[in-house]
């Protein structure tokens, strides 16, 4: 197997200011060509762990990819350290010194020696391009073992990673002929785990040796199988075995695979049944509408919405009867009806999606908790609500309540095309 | 100073399938203590791994938190490995089974045996109590040391936390005499991080010892300046001095301190002015809106807007000349300003906020290239426009469309504040 490790350097890791999202995003990536990820270690930006820690780890692995300190300012110390452990010096890369000057020209201004410094790079190392910024990736390779540092930041490691380190990995495994590690996930909705479990039922049997995880979220339940095999062809036909007896057990509750998302999947529907939608939200403020924009093309079937939070809103823009709000509340199932209907035909789409609740922390009563959300959808032929008690926390809520709409959307466009 | 480690457990963490939020919480609250927080690490469900790493981790710490691998299924080994590595036996905890029946029972279950193992502790350990499930912690000490392991379910590893393990830190760093860490942040907007660094110069002199990072983001730098001190009240006196110096070198982009954040400051900003504020989102499709209604409280001051992604509903909705947008594209300055001043005048706000632009990837052209956004912003007396060029990220332009059109109304409420 090609075992890889991931290095963080920060002290902003380290105390917790910010989580770790590119540990997972390097290991997502890696897992994906089928590469083993032996581990993740944050350290601070500190030059004796550093040293400790590229001891430790390269021997372990085939390729350390560190992240972070490549930037310009004093607490940057990964180059030099590199630098040093390698016994290189740092010389003026030219190339990069030339993409830099045009990179400041471009935007108007003029190469200052900070960023100047940006092309010094260790003799030892080969600079992998930064499509969008002016830290470049560094590889050294030493005794068959690959040392690759990235900058910290997300868009620039990523881009990096995409251009470059992508190829490296798999190169070296198929040059390597390495055991590779093949998974595929299944994404679940409508049904909670231990369900989704006793529904699966015994697995050592069909999983002959692979894995199978569950990892539930807000949005459902994602089914992770696992297996290790001599090529992909083989993992994907192992893959395939396992994927059957899942789909025959728990197919109705499985809407997609691997990147799938709710509103993915619900966008693909929408398109193919040539049919559009639009929004009406109040506790989630505009958390639905930026979901479904999140996909590229949602132009096709999103049309927009209203972002309805105080009840003249609600009147003023939606239409909603100031009566019904009188008499039931913002937070009710007269309401939510309004919203989904009055947002349809106001956007002139196919369905329409309300959205109305206590999002929390206060604002709740005996009646209406906290956590309370009416969600309603509407259609041409009929508009229902259903109600919900979500918990207590306010990012949840409305999370929660975003993932359950798209669900009751999902339902509702399933059985159209199963009828 | 008392240094901790963090060590996480389960493949899903090192594959990448999760973010390791566990850790950053946990440092951040160790850190919030005074504490030094040195290292986080995470690797597989695996004996051999473990055990190398208590071997690597215990003598440089002098408390270490394992999180992770303490269910009850299969995959679950860390309550095995630690009593092995303890020389320990598992024998039954009486109390904890007690608390078991006591919450199956009040859940209307009978205690199965896979739920009674639950109380089944390594021998030398000592249960720390879990109030909203049924994996204990668990704590070692051997040599002055202490070992700490939670469950990995994020809501019971906090409140193991905060029941048990944040008095302990706490006594500890008492009863030893310790340094303390002490951090705090000040919040920038509106200044490249090169630009601030040359604002701030030389820093040596007045950081004394301390010290000052740089953390930039979409919506803005966070500066962070630490210092080791004997108690909080010294390292508060000395970060005091720190920061009368960024103050008056760059005072005019600090906007806010510690956990303030543009939306929660424009939100205060709001209140104090008593206006109200409505948005027009095209490209963003509702993020603007998600983001000012996090706040719990805003809607003391955001009223709703329209999410108007169709060329339709920006001339149905919010009364868009569709001569404007045929002229000028749904991307320019006048239809803008028309989004800003009809949300505005529609939505019966103080402020009005439109945002258009291509968020891509595609949908560019020549003259508009992706990453090209308007962002208006209206009042009584006045309609602006800005034209900004971001990057090639869908979600990235969408983020900084949202932190900048944030930015530019702090700014305006900032100078009716001070004028």
């Amino acid at each position: 197997m090609y075992n890889i490790s991931i290095l963080t350097i920060g002290d902003e890791i380290c105390i917790g200011q910010i989580t770790n999202t590119n540990a997972s995003w390097l290991a997502a990536k890696c897992t994906e060509l089928g590469a083993n990820v032996v581990t993740h270690s944050s350290i601070r930006d500190d030059k004796q762990e550093m040293v400790d820690e590229l001891n430790r780890l390269i021997p372990k692995s085939d390729l350390l990819i560190i992240t972070g300190g490549l930037g310009p300012t004093h607490d940057d110390i990964t180059k030099q350290v590199l630098a040093e452990y390698f016994k290189d010096e740092l010389v003026t890369d030219k190339d990069w010194e030339a993409h830099l000057i045009k990179f400041f020209n471009k935007r108007g201004y003029v190469l200052t020696e900070r960023n100047r410094a940006q092309a010094l790079v260790p003799n030892s190392s080969k600079v992998l391009s930064n499509s969008i910024g002016t830290a470049p990736g560094l590889l050294f390779e030493v005794d068959g073992k690959k040392i690759i540092a990235l900058p910290g930041v997300p868009s620039e490691m990523k881009a990096i990673f995409i251009d470059n380190i992508s190829s490296i990995i798999k190169s070296d495994m198929i040059v390597r002929n390495d055991d590779v590690l093949v998974y595929k996930n299944f994404q679940v909705s409508g049904i909670p785990e231990s369900k989704l479990a006793d529904l699966i039922g015994e697995t050592d049997k069909f999983l002959d040796g692979g894995s199978l995880a569950f990892l539930p979220s807000f949005k459902g339940i994602r089914l992770r199988v696992g297996v290790k095999a001599k090529s992909f062809e083989e993992g994907i036909s192992k893959i395939g075995l396992i994927e059957k007896v899942l789909y025959e057990r728990a197919g109705g509750f499985i809407y997609g695979q691997n990147d799938d998302s709710l509103v993915s999947k619900v966008g693909e529907y929408l398109v193919q049944s040539k049919s559009t939608v639009s929004v009406a939200e109040s506790c989630t403020g505009g958390l639905l509408g930026a979901e479904f924009t999140k996909i590229s093309g949602s132009s096709e079937y999103f049309v927009g919405g209203g972002i309805v939070y105080s009840n003249e809103a609600k009147i003023n823009i939606l239409g909603v009867d100031s009566e019904t709000l009188m008499k039931h509340g913002a937070v009710s199932e007269e309401v939510v009806k309004e919203l989904a209907r009055n947002v349809r035909t106001k956007f002139r789409t196919d369905f329409g999606i309300g959205i109305t609740g206590i999002a929390g922390p206060t604002g709740g009563t005996e009646e209406k908790p906290v956590g309370t959300v009416w969600i309603g959808l509407s259609d041409e032929k009929v508009t229902i609500a259903q109600r919900f008690v979500f918990g207590n926390d306010r990012d949840m809520n409305r999370e929660r309540a975003v993932g359950t709409a798209l669900n009751m959307l999902l339902k509702r466009l399933k059985n159209f095309k199963d009828s």
